[in-house]
């Protein structure tokens, strides 16, 4: 059987873990440290960003794949050219690495997305700006959560990255701040067949720039061919192989404009462990060995999913598990097993059933136990 | 968090992982090799019929329970009266282990079940084949899968048994030969706090002694207040904690009759894992933390699961996933990752949906694909 390589110990590796299992398939984890969230597959500890811990690492197993987006593609590209499988590859990972080339690429594919620029001096971005009032700023790479990201209105409010504009590789990216009504994602899987699948596309619920809430499928009039098309044009377009997030904005006029994307298994995917016949973790590590795609339908009309953020560096929920279970039977809780942190994604909740409003009611209840300690 | 310690390392201390992963639970396994099925959470390999590799192993959880069934129960009681908590106890367990203890407590309880007899030499079984034509006579301990069972008409041919009784105990048990239409499984979960659920009651077909197939709900009439009843007054009435599968026959006129009991994760129970909002192996991983019961429902009108069986000691199933995944895009794998021998238990599949003789089906053209490698 395959040796599925992921780089990365958190808690998409971690997740990636009960799919292995039930497939029996070998997973192996490079993680920074022993105590990751994928502790239980880490078999090497080390550095991504180190050349060399990326050669020994897949002497060890047959194909690499990923629990972020964070490894130098350079460094992929020369694991490709010595022969080894990268999944995506590099080719395909820039576009998640790189919001500015990410923007290049939708633009040739003539894919919709919200107006942007280019900005490598002050100029580009005041130009920008007389056309938008406001503008979104992001580093082209590193940015992630809302980090490396700044919604302007004149060009003194990202004067710092401009004077520093080389460490971002000489660009910034500056975006129309679209006017949107909701977030939706559409997640999709691709294997180096051609094997393509989506799964509903969802609505994402985003507090302070994290994502809070996902509720599948999105509620009320949605244009699921329109978003599947997108995502079939992107992972065809780039040759991604593996899950693809393709996370977006509903304008009023109910369009869809391309906000960001991501080349593994996804925050606005997790639903689909209960939620979808083959989870995203099934899917990609299915997409990642080059094995034929599972189903992706639903297997209740409903699955409603909400992050649980760290409160501070004492509350790990799982200690509250006792009163909050008791009341919540129907909940499904997920713990990454994560030293507590405010703001910290330390596990999240699902809920699946036909009434979609019942279910946030329900998971919204038992999340607000967990961060009150259980009362 | 509690610190479960599973005593051996066979596919249902595998299939406990997921949830631990899940819920975030600290698995440790005490397996006999390294390379067993649950080999990722095995943190102490050793004997289980040793007392003091028991006792070593004890120190590193803060509670025990099985795997299987084999562990002598004497040594379980040592542990519990060092203040080793042990889940299902020795007192429940033990009628998990003796058939004939279990026989004496079912008579106790009021619960319905064959004609049976202690068998302590050889008049006592002739006796009872004056009553009844047939009998199944059975060693007290140590069978399972259909070993350590014969159905037979005359005293000779258990001769060997009896010349050898002392070595079971003294006693064998001769049972009445049911003349059942079906055979059932009534599947539930009771915790230390008294907590009790129960799965929608099953019907299996066995094949040779060995399960072969699963349909839940069971089909067509069942009396679903008495076998969860049934499973009630023995899960209260012996104080077992964690799964508890009651095994039925169901005879001609729709009575149930108490056939076998396990104290732990069944194979009955499998299709839980996709069926279920609460799988079994996530639900015994609750009881024996003493943390509330989740919900039981069913996640779609009808589950059913397929064991795979080795065919021989080349096909491990596994290898032949891209031809079987791709013609059955909604059944869904479980390798246990075991060494493929003939008629070992190497796996199982399971699909999920409305109609039942279609699932079962779908199910068993995979499998036969799977024996035949994959045509």
């Amino acid at each position: 059987m395959v040796r599925i390589g992921v780089i990365g110990g958190g808690q998409l590796a971690r997740m990636m873990q009960p799919a292995a299992i039930a497939l029996g398939l070998n997973l192996q984890v490079l993680a920074e440290n022993e105590n990751s969230s994928a502790h239980l597959a880490v078999t090497m500890v080390g550095d991504y960003n180190n050349l060399e811990t990326l050669k020994r690492f897949a002497k060890t197993v047959d194909v690499i794949t990923f629990d972020h987006e964070h490894v130098p593609v350079a460094h992929l590209k020369q694991l490709e050219d010595a022969g080894v499988l990268v999944r995506p590859g590099s080719a395909a990972l820039i576009h998640a690495q790189n919001k500015l080339i990410m923007r290049q690429a939708m633009e040739r594919l003539n894919l919709p997305q919200p107006g942007w620029q280019e900005i490598k001096a002050e100029k580009d971005l005041a130009d920008f700006l007389a056309h938008h009032k406001e503008a979104v700023v992001k580093t082209p790479i590193g940015g992630y959560d809302g980090k490396g990201v700044r919604v302007i209105s004149a060009v003194e409010q990202v004067s710092d990255w401009l004077e520093n504009i080389e460490q971002f590789g000489g660009s910034l990216l500056a975006e129309q701040k679209v006017n949107f009504t909701r977030e939706l994602s559409q997640l999709s899987a691709r294997n180096p067949s051609g094997d393509f699948t989506t799964w509903p596309l969802v609505q994402t619920i985003q507090k302070n720039g994290v994502c809070s809430e996902v509720i599948a499928p999105a509620p009320g009039s949605i244009r699921e061919q329109d978003a599947s098309k997108i995502a079939q044009t992107i992972a065809e377009g780039l040759g991604v192989t593996g899950v693809l997030a393709v996370e977006m904005f509903e304008d009023e006029s109910g369009n869809y404009l391309i906000n960001e994307l991501a080349m593994r298994p996804h925050n606005s995917g997790h639903f689909s462990i209960e939620g979808s016949i083959t989870s995203q973790f099934e899917q990609h590590l299915r997409a990642v060995a080059d094995l034929p795609l599972g189903s992706t339908a639903m297997k209740s009309e409903n699955a409603v999913m909400l992050n649980l953020l760290g409160v501070d560096h004492t509350n790990g929920f799982v200690e509250h598990y006792s009163k909050v279970m008791a009341n919540h039977p129907s909940v499904k809780f997920h713990s990454y097993e994560k030293a507590p942190r405010q703001g910290r994604k330390m596990g999240h909740l699902t809920a699946i059933g036909s009434d979609w409003k019942q279910l946030v009611e329900e998971a919204s209840r038992a999340r607000d136990e967990l961060y009150r300690g259980g009362v």
